[in-house]
């Protein structure tokens, strides 16, 4: 295997790869970035067993400056590999690899010799047994996990809870993450209608929507595929291979409370630097808790005393309406839950100290099943 | 205590002192930040009994907005007071300590209450006992320190290599820093002539150094005054006390060595890269060691094999003389060492394989007593 390539390319894709590669692996072979040489393009390919990142150069775009000298393939160390392409002195260099799969890497003056092992010994990747592919808006997609993906657990007691689930509506999808303390739900229309025999729902590790959030640019092409418990994420270059994770996910819809007793609305970044500013005294207590009291036609965000001091803070609301409340929650949830709103007016519904609270845009998307809400469980306080 | 004062201007300064105080201190009110209040300026201190950071925002100038309500002195939570302030919702805030020495900061519609304690409880700053300061430019200074200080030891166990050991030359002084495996050397002029009975000789704990080279601005008046074991920092609105460290500083000078057998020149950013590549295979081996061979008239840096694999460049050099030799150092303290040149040509000169490198200007500076040198022992191999 013999091949000469432009750095900075080559680098974009091995960093690409390289994400989905773990430093430590119980399959030690894992570890390494494989590469593989045909007459047509170079494959690199990173794997930590769960998800798959495949990455193509191709060598009929010139600006590759991917010249084929033998092909072959090889497996290196990830880690080792990646640094040493990162330092090298030209942005050209040529890759040789022996019978012994001992990789000679050569750019301006400086040499490298780097151990590898055969690419005959790297696990095979999944095999895609159907073209039937979903197309999906790359930049709307990305939006709707950064706006979800948050409130997918971290806490591997309920696996199914720790990905992002997407249920099939023929027109649009709804994305639901939850960790049973709060909720977050975002639809998005599909760009073209979706049968129900590609899929009814699935739901997908939080890994792989954060790299796929990564990797993907906006308005890029972006193809999803299912298939025996596998999705296929197909970019450009690049190629997303993950499982799907196995179970029940819970009927969230009917979480979601369809009438309330008291309304605010606010401006989603102010009202978030005030809770920012709240929580520096609840961080302190022995509970982080901020409560919000809605009495007399103001809104009051404080923290009680603890030891080191207390705070309050009247909220400029844009309306309020309804009854009178008092309820508690946990500040760093609430803060998650308005960044999704990027800076616009939001309408806070309320029905009691005990039921969920929920949050929306004041003026609804003009875009059909462009919905996007945030639910929070309040914290019973004495 | 009651006061206002425009934030950023606070904000800055609490900055400045915060650095100072500890986030844990066996003396408990050493997590706070003492204000005192006076009718013609706040000051505000810091400290963790080695080092004291002193900030004063007068009255006089217009810009930083203090009104002056009612003096007095408080002590408050550093780090969550801070925190605070910086969160404030406008650039305006008004402080009120009552009797209890409850802190009430209020800014917009913002209103937090801090509970502090008695600023008498505050340990007192030492007295300066002299008006005879030596002035310094501050510019310079900061490069000296910046460029030597690095070779300082982060053993306790010899505490007087932990700082910086100042000689007063009269004209000009002489910094040195050495953990003993490398040393750094930096004259430099003395602004006015320094008598030997303001000081003959001190040494300066390193992290007094670095908070000054990261509060002195460029161009600015600093002033060191020196006094019972004490050395204070005059700055603009801020003044750094510090103890100095006790016992007697190794004489470095005889260890500078004054021929050598083999030079070579070369641009130290180009060298320094290549160092960089080279130790991303020592990293990988068991002895963080790069080897540099002259030999036939060429310079190269390399690595011996190791489980992962191996390395080797050619250095481009502007000038090869004398014998040839092969000398091993550690990479880490050949980079901090190149770092100190800034770009610069340097010249390496060599005595033998056992005996310390030693790297200078290849252009020395042109103003008198302005010299910097590195010294680095070689690593012994088989």
């Amino acid at each position: 295997m013999k091949f000469s390539i432009k750095r900075s390319i080559f680098l974009n894709q091995l960093s690409n790869v390289t994400r989905a590669i773990p430093g430590k692996a119980t399959i030690p072979i894992l570890t390494g970035v494989k590469l593989e040489l045909t007459n047509d393009q170079l494959t690199l390919i990173g794997s930590d067993s769960e998800i798959s990142i495949e990455s193509i150069i191709s060598v009929n775009d010139d600006l590759n400056e991917l010249e084929i000298e033998k092909t072959g393939s090889v497996v290196l160390p990830a880690r080792l590999f990646n640094e040493i392409i990162r330092k090298l002195p030209t942005n050209k260099l040529t890759i040789e690899v022996n019978d012994q799969y001992t990789a000679t890497i050569t750019s301006g003056q400086a040499t490298f010799n780097v151990i590898g092992v055969a690419g005959d010994a790297y696990p095979k990747l999944p095999t895609v047994e159907t073209t039937n592919g979903i197309s999906l808006p790359s930049t709307t997609f990305k939006q709707l996990i950064n706006q979800t993906i948050f409130s997918a657990s971290n806490q591997e007691s309920r696996p199914i809870l720790t990905g992002l689930h997407l249920i099939n509506k023929g027109s649009f999808v709804s994305a639901i993450a939850t960790d049973s303390h709060r909720l977050s739900k975002r639809e998005m229309p599909f760009t073209n209608e979706v049968s129900e025999t590609e899929f009814e729902s699935i739901t997908i590790p939080k890994k792989t929507m954060l790299e796929l959030m990564r990797i993907a640019e906006d308005e890029q092409d972006l193809t999803m595929i299912i298939s025996h418990q596998q999705v296929i994420f197909l970019l450009n270059d690049v190629t997303i291979y993950s499982r799907l994770l196995e179970g029940m996910y819970p009927d969230a819809e009917r979480l979601i409370p369809t009438e309330y007793q008291s309304e605010i609305v606010v401006n989603s970044t102010e009202f978030l630097n005030a809770i920012d500013r709240a929580s520096l005294m609840s961080r302190e207590g022995s509970s982080n808790v901020v409560q919000m009291t809605i009495e007399n036609g103001e809104v009051v965000l404080s923290v009680r005393g603890n030891e080191l001091g207390k705070v309050a803070e009247v909220i400029e609301t844009k309306k309020i309406e309804g009854k009178d409340i008092k309820i508690s929650f946990n500040p760093e949830y609430m803060k998650d839950a308005l960044k999704s709103f990027d800076g616009s007016d939001i309408s806070l519904q309320m029905q009691s100290a005990v039921r969920p609270l929920l949050l929306q845009l004041d003026t609804p998307s003009e875009i059909e099943n462009n919905r996007l809400l945030q639910l929070l469980t309040p914290i019973r306080t004495h």
